[in-house]
């Protein structure tokens, strides 16, 4: 630490931020050579306590140096220098800009974007840690495409995609039993715009949409930007509550309902095969429409069932949104919709109008990935790194967790449901969590109306098993914390909300 | 053409189409190697001819090739084959599903989608050929790219976009007097998707939004899809008619007004400087917000001022949306927009909201790609090359075109606006102009409902110097054929809307 030294920071300046003072500090330590590319940087802990700053000081001054490509984090091991000279020429220039920028984010939290630092156990990210993507494999399809089509690569795609990815995927699916022609198929740029051109295409000012309660914060904010109502249905251990969806039905006339039945985000659920059945036949009675947000039914590690309701669906009626984000790579941005016949024109104008069409380059190299198998091989090797975690997990969730904490464990996917005792809120949890560097998804985002409650979610993709281990002891310590008669003092009775 | 007679065409069968059956054939002479690498493929006509069916037939089988990598096309040139033996062996199974597939695409003409078909000359598309791309240098950045942030680079980006990227666009733009900092700075995937995030961030049902007559319909479209009400207002040769502006923004007291002062789409017009200033005081004076769409202010020939709003904003009260699409590479889907400080934060969300983030790989090749400065180098490429088509579009509008067209010659940009004598609809010239392989934009699609009208729409985007010589002439000749009274048939006066 005693490099660190040098470093001086003035506390008192109003006018330059303690982080910005820090990252300037760290970059100059880094472009004058004392530190050197692959030297790691003190734990955050360790350097805050040294500098006597706070942690967030730290945090944020890495993050920036990250974001420049000066540094690098190594999931579980921490940040390394990673400039060679060449960067530390180009970059710079980039000091000016920082001193006088703030380089603040908006708090999204309520909208379900948390913030992450570094060295943090992140349970609250469903999307698995980037060491898991396949970059050298996809590396090679991506420059075989270049050398084949060349400019061609990097034209306007047609609005619908390309051709031969939607051929690929048409087999891909009919895997999973779904049997569909290549123009049913819509290529979209991950599953967010998905909702969002189902949303254009269908919903006007004042339309209803019914949905699961809790559900997918994402799909929820773009019902409530075009101007529909959103209602809320119950959800049962094996699925909707039907009583309540028939009913709804009948007095909302909802243009669609938009439903994850297989370990539904964010319980984890999955529906039973006879629910799936029974609501296909309550959308052929009603002729609802239905949307399937299908972001995992790959992961299925002990359920009897993970059949989509798009493959049950003989009349049509169900739009089927698949998401490669989660077991694939977010940061492609690709995903697919099956169309129904009837709204195929409908939901191309409404792609044309998002975007004009998803990058040409990504989905041919996708196609060419598809195409060579290697696909195949890497959702196994998904597979059995998910397997360990998701045993670990639940292992360590019936070992540590408080007994009067609740929850059911799920069959498949990345998502743990967990309640905790009447009383306590989630997000007060959260706030103390973080402070320990742990984050979560409290529950009230997946609600409507962003309502508090004891619910929380806790997710497997982005941790590892060590750090699935440490972090669910350390959350049950927490808990039970809150539990104690003398800390009674942390909760405050108007900050409850009544559960559902 | 002797080995094409070993095609035999089934022109009774119900069941298959014929350029299907075309396709296969052409596909089964290549899979044989009947026809080899680097063979190219007869024109259009020449097989048309040769085997008795609609030019039609022949290019939909071409385009199936080509979407298929079997083929390519060269501009000006031909189609070609391209498939090596590995490509034979992985595309064999397409064959089964197109036999009972009818590829056919939605009908697009009246959103402003234009169907492109092979040899056809293209004067509807504004944006570049692709062999005007830069594809070399960017397939060395993505591979840097790769080999320096590997899983990094497929994770989620930041919604706002990757940090170094809009570093590095904050300086970009101060070459063009903008000057703002890198938290106003919004990634977005395209222009198209800036004015879809705006709206959403901004627009509610029933708000009004102002717009140039005639003006870009893919903004046209936004705007309805969000329930709001779109009042126009008459473009004269130096911009916006301001006595009308300011009498529309007090009776409707307008969310925002959407222009393109810089060769605006589709007229080409340029707005003067005193112009621009006046608009920036009228929206000072009426706390009015301006969205201005940035397209292609860079390609300054004539132009005495090709200052963009953005840069007389004093006042905070501009939304400039950049997109790359017109002088880079449309297949990457990057753009940006600058952001007044007050809605950064509806812009922030409405992003998430939409697609989560844009694309990190791309937008982190585009960050080495600016930072490198070959940036300047394709700029001065891509100038070079325009000039000399828009002198030669230019000197052949006016040597060619008949006298009673009328236009003004634009000072920059793609796009040339013209209109035919009064009584003649420019529709029904595209269509007479389609089946001589001539495309371009009829009025219509720029104008409030679509109306009908003799204005059209000439890109020298994506034609080189011949195909601009050969297709002007053919264009006038067309134009002379349709005023010939003998061929006052083809016009019916029912389909004539009052221009505007």
């Amino acid at each position: 630490m005693k490099i660190f030294n040098q470093i001086k920071l003035d506390k008192e300046s109003s006018s330059q931020h303690l982080y910005i003072q820090l990252y300037k500090a760290l970059k100059d330590m880094i472009l004058e050579g004392t530190l050197k590319k692959g030297d790691r940087l003190p734990p955050i802990r360790k350097l805050s306590d040294f500098l006597e700053v706070n942690n967030v000081t730290v945090v944020s001054a890495y993050r920036i140096l990250e974001e420049e490509g000066l540094v690098y984090k190594r999931i579980g091991s921490g940040t390394y220098v990673a400039a060679d000279s060449y960067e530390k020429e180009s970059i710079k220039n980039y000091s000016q800009e920082l001193m006088e920028d703030d380089y603040n984010q908006a708090p999204m939290i309520d909208q379900g974007h948390i913030q992450l630092e570094e060295d943090m156990i992140n349970f609250a990210s469903a999307t698995p840690s980037p060491n898991l993507f396949p970059v050298d494999d996809f590396k090679k399809v991506l420059n075989e495409v270049l050398d084949r089509d060349k400019g061609l690569a990097f034209g306007y795609q047609e609005s619908q995609g390309y051709y031969p990815l939607r051929v690929a995927l048409k087999e891909y699916i009919s895997i999973y039993d779904i049997h569909t022609e290549e123009n049913n198929i819509q290529i979209i740029s991950g599953a967010q715009q998905g909702i969002d051109i189902i949303a254009k295409g269908m919903l006007n000012y004042g339309d209803y949409v019914l949905i699961e309660s809790p559900s997918y914060t994402g799909a929820m904010a773009v019902f409530q930007s075009r101007g529909a109502k959103i209602i809320d249905i119950p959800l049962e251990d094996d699925g909707l509550n039907l009583e309540s969806l028939e009913k709804k039905i009948i007095t909302y006339q909802p243009k669609f309902l938009y439903i994850m039945p297989n370990f539904q985000n964010p319980t984890g659920i999955s529906y039973s095969l006879q629910k799936k059945s029974k609501i296909i036949k309550i959308a052929e009675k009603y002729n609802l429409l239905i949307v399937e947000d299908d972001y995992l039914s790959d992961l299925n590690f002990y359920a009897d069932d993970n059949k989509t309701l798009k493959s049950l669906d003989k009349n049509d009626l169900v739009i089927y949104i698949k998401s490669f984000s989660k077991i694939f790579m977010p940061g492609l941005r690709l995903g697919f919709l099956v169309v129904p016949k009837a709204l195929s024109e409908e939901v191309l104008m409404a792609k044309h109008a998002t975007d004009i069409s998803t990058s040409g380059l990504l989905q041919r190299a996708l196609q060419l990935y598809l195409q060579k198998g290697i696909w195949k091989q890497h959702i196994r090797y998904m597979e059995e790194q998910y397997r360990e975690r998701f045993e670990i997990m639940t292992k360590c969730i019936v070992e540590f967790m408080p007994e009067n904490v609740e929850y059911t464990l799920p069959k498949g996917g990345v998502n743990f449901w967990l309640k905790l005792p009447d009383g306590l809120s989630s997000k007060e949890l959260y706030e103390i969590a973080v402070k320990e560097n742990i984050v979560f998804a409290p529950g009230n985002l997946f609600f409507l109306n962003n309502k508090n409650t004891s619910y929380f979610r806790l997710s497997m993709a982005a941790v590892d098993n060590k750090e699935i281990e440490y972090g669910i002891k350390k959350l049950s310590s927490l808990i039970n914390n809150l539990l104690k008669p003398k800390n009674k003092g942390y909760i405050q009775p108007n900050q409850y909300t009544p559960i559902l």
